[in-house]
């Protein structure tokens, strides 16, 4: 077999990971070599100080200040409070599905919670009427709780559930547990289908102080609206994850 | 219906949008009166300069210049080289499905479009071998395409292909072209299935190299392995996007 002499960019400028012009920049030399380092240190183990680095690669503390903050950026380093930055566990994978937050964290084998922020009735605006097949001023209940993994805050989900849809949820419901569980279990909801959308947003400083992050930490964000049999929407959902904790997956 | 007594975080010290302890960032309070801006002026139109909006808002112009660049960075507003900043069309929308990037764009009304970097030979390393149920070592196709919609860079696609199970592969495929279109219309592979995972990268300097974009932006990154019926894969995919201009959606 014959690869065919097409035009080759690849033997052009640019190949194996770094712009071949000459011009990497000495930081992502770094990152590249604490990389390595962070892989064969392991999970949990201390990174060494910014000082010891320094004088390891022969490169600025500036260089490996910004090669540390992008590697905590994507989660591949933690810092911990007083006890300098570590090598954190890979990702959590939360599978796209009817499934709630709560199974899917039980199935990576982690203890979801949740922290209530925000109960309260409110009109539909005409966004969310629409979305909901409401009209615009209809009551919804706006349910607001931080996501949290086996006590660590990693999201905030923001719910608008259709009033009229539930008269009794605040007679059942307790907002620290699971809300999917609630409507399957105690009010009988089926979960016929779900539109979702994935993309990647920075938290406001709002957000940022909920879920106790830095803003310019990059975040993914899901929409989701679903329905019952018949194709009824019963509630819309903004739920806002760590990027640096947190990916998805699913089966096609 | 009440809402019950709970412990309510919402009366405390975050509420609608921006914590309540008084020191909302002045650069946020610029970003938020921006955006109603944005939606005023509406797809296409130019922003005011610099100049203009700290003498609007009363703000430094590097407030003004913060929230610009994190409008910038969300994909609300764009640069153009020499002409200002301009409101952004809503990011693309792709469909997580079995389909391809090409139709997943057709159906959105654009044109897409490919250039080749890399099309080569290599061996299989343990990870990748591990994905695709072959022993280290054995031959795979590395194929590595930008990927374009109407004739602008969105993203960076790397392919690995069994070279075992498609020894024509290089005898009927346009590098330029669909794969997918190819792999099914020309080899008769039938996909039968996709295990996919989304989460937020930064990409590496490389990469925004040849995507174009500024190393700080946050990426969407879509690995995917797919295989045919009987469950045997034949491709895994790695497709780096600019989290700016592209969301996922799924239907479950």
């Amino acid at each position: 077999m014959v690869v065919p002499s097409h035009p080759h960019p690849a033997d052009g400028p640019v190949r194996a990971g770094i712009p071949e012009h000459g011009r990497i920049p000495r930081y992502y030399a770094v990152k590249v070599r604490l990389l390595e380092l962070i892989g064969e240190l392991g999970e949990g183990a201390t990174l060494p100080t910014e000082r010891e680095l320094s004088e390891r690669y022969d490169v600025s503390r500036a260089s490996i200040r910004q090669a540390v903050s992008e590697l905590v950026l994507e989660g591949k380093l933690r810092r911990r409070q007083g006890s300098g930055t570590f090598v954190a566990p890979p990702k959590l994978v939360q599978r796209l599905s009817l499934g709630s937050y709560t199974e899917s964290l039980r199935q990576e084998g982690l203890e979801p919670a949740r922290t209530l922020i925000t109960l309260e009735h409110r009109p539909a605006d005409p966004g969310l009427a629409g979305e909901l097949q409401l009209v615009p001023g209809e009551d919804v209940i706006h349910l607001e709780r931080v996501l949290l993994a086996d006590g660590e805050r990693i999201g905030l989900e923001s719910t608008y559930l259709v009033s009229s849809r539930f008269p009794a949820l605040m007679d059942v419901f307790d907002p620290e547990e699971s809300l999917y569980a609630c409507l399957r279990d105690q009010l009988g909801v089926v979960f016929e289908g779900a539109e979702e959308r994935v993309e990647t947003v920075l938290a406001t400083p709002r957000e940022a102080l909920l879920i106790g992050t830095n803003p310019a930490l990059p975040m993914l964000l899901v929409h989701r609206v679903s329905w019952e049999p018949g194709g009824k929407p019963f509630e819309r959902v903004r739920s806002l994850f760590r990027g640096d904790r947190l990916s998805f997956s699913t089966r096609l």
